[in-house]
């Protein structure tokens, strides 16, 4: 090749690299979780509740605990779940698989992330570290909102997932309290959701008194 | 009701309303599009495309024509698509419908941004009117990777969705060559796997001469 027409060609070596990992995302789309769409015609899949999720850190961010950027809550609520692409999902409330889950998605995210440059790889890896640490407050608004989310999805579409699997309000109570240290008006908020959703019948009181 | 009672409620009624407009648009996982999956089971819908864009946004805003702001484009991103809950998806080589297309969009937004508090209907509004005149470098960039995703989509499904709307090349130039006012690298780019996909048979070539 002539020197002159390769002076003329672009590099496209980093964008070709961030395209794979674009295109390879694309199945994140095909992972489907145990929360049902509020419609209750199917269940969502990861690509639609990282959206969603997204969606309540932009405009729930005010009930944080504490000051937080809500651009990097955002971040970790896009790309969270990524590693599920390999790693499948977890239900929340399932323990067996819960074992395995980490090591799993350690792997994930070692092959997926490594499809872009190495910057952007660092960028991505610490971001879901972050997330999954749960030590920064947005990581731990990300958290609370990443329980908020399927929460509502249960009281609004007569606890479908709930009845499902026979999961019990006790539960939900020691699964999603954690919500708390990302936000207490979100879980203020979300008991009085629960208390309803078992009034209604919707989710099974196996506590002598709920401590509500 | 006694005083003191009062004065230890939480006043929920602004979250109330943000927990409306979060349940509301859980039907964008609803609204699909033209483009299909990579794997090509299903066409992908306005949740998953919304959450693919703003990985797009995430990643490729170094390639931006000018400088951005890229929490503004994710959030544009993530928010483009709503008005389709009401207005649908119309399909970007689909010219009848595009002359209602802006009347049925700004209804949808009356009725579906309204559900929020004012400040953040304001803050909504503002940034979809922004995405929609496309007069900013962000706005720009995100309209810009809200053509790449779908083009990419047909360059990988063997042109499925071209096919199956008998779109050619001449069309696919026109609607798309405003990718160059966001990121001229894009297109140009785009315009390499474009070629491609009329050397593969995907798309019909209706030019004498493609003028790549």
């Amino acid at each position: 090749m002539h020197k002159e027409t390769i002076s003329f060609m672009l590099d496209f070596s980093r964008l070709e690299k961030q395209i794979q990992f674009i295109l390879e995302i694309d199945k994140l789309k095909q992972v489907f979780r145990q929360t049902y769409l509020l419609d209750q015609t199917r269940r969502e899949n990861d690509a639609e509740h990282s959206w969603h999720l997204s969606m309540l850190a932009l405009f729930l961010s005010e009930h944080s605990n504490s000051p937080i950027d809500v651009k990097r809550v955002v971040e970790m609520a896009l790309i969270h779940d990524i590693v599920e692409i390999d790693a499948g999902d977890t239900f929340v409330y399932d323990t067996v698989h819960a074992e395995t889950q980490k090591a799993r998605e350690k792997l994930a995210a070692e092959r997926i992330f490594n499809l872009l440059p190495t910057d952007q790889k660092d960028y991505l890896y610490a971001l879901w570290v972050e997330f999954e640490t749960s030590q920064t407050p947005e990581a731990k608004f990300a958290r609370a909102i990443d329980r908020v989310q399927p929460l509502l999805h249960n009281c609004y579409t007569k606890g479908r997932a709930w009845k499902a699997h026979g999961v019990k309000l006790s539960q939900v109570l020691e699964r999603n309290k954690h919500i708390e240290d990302g936000s207490k008006e979100l879980w203020e908020f979300m008991k009085i959701q629960i208390k309803q959703a078992v009034a209604n019948g919707y989710l099974e009181d196996d506590l002598e008194k709920v401590k509500l």
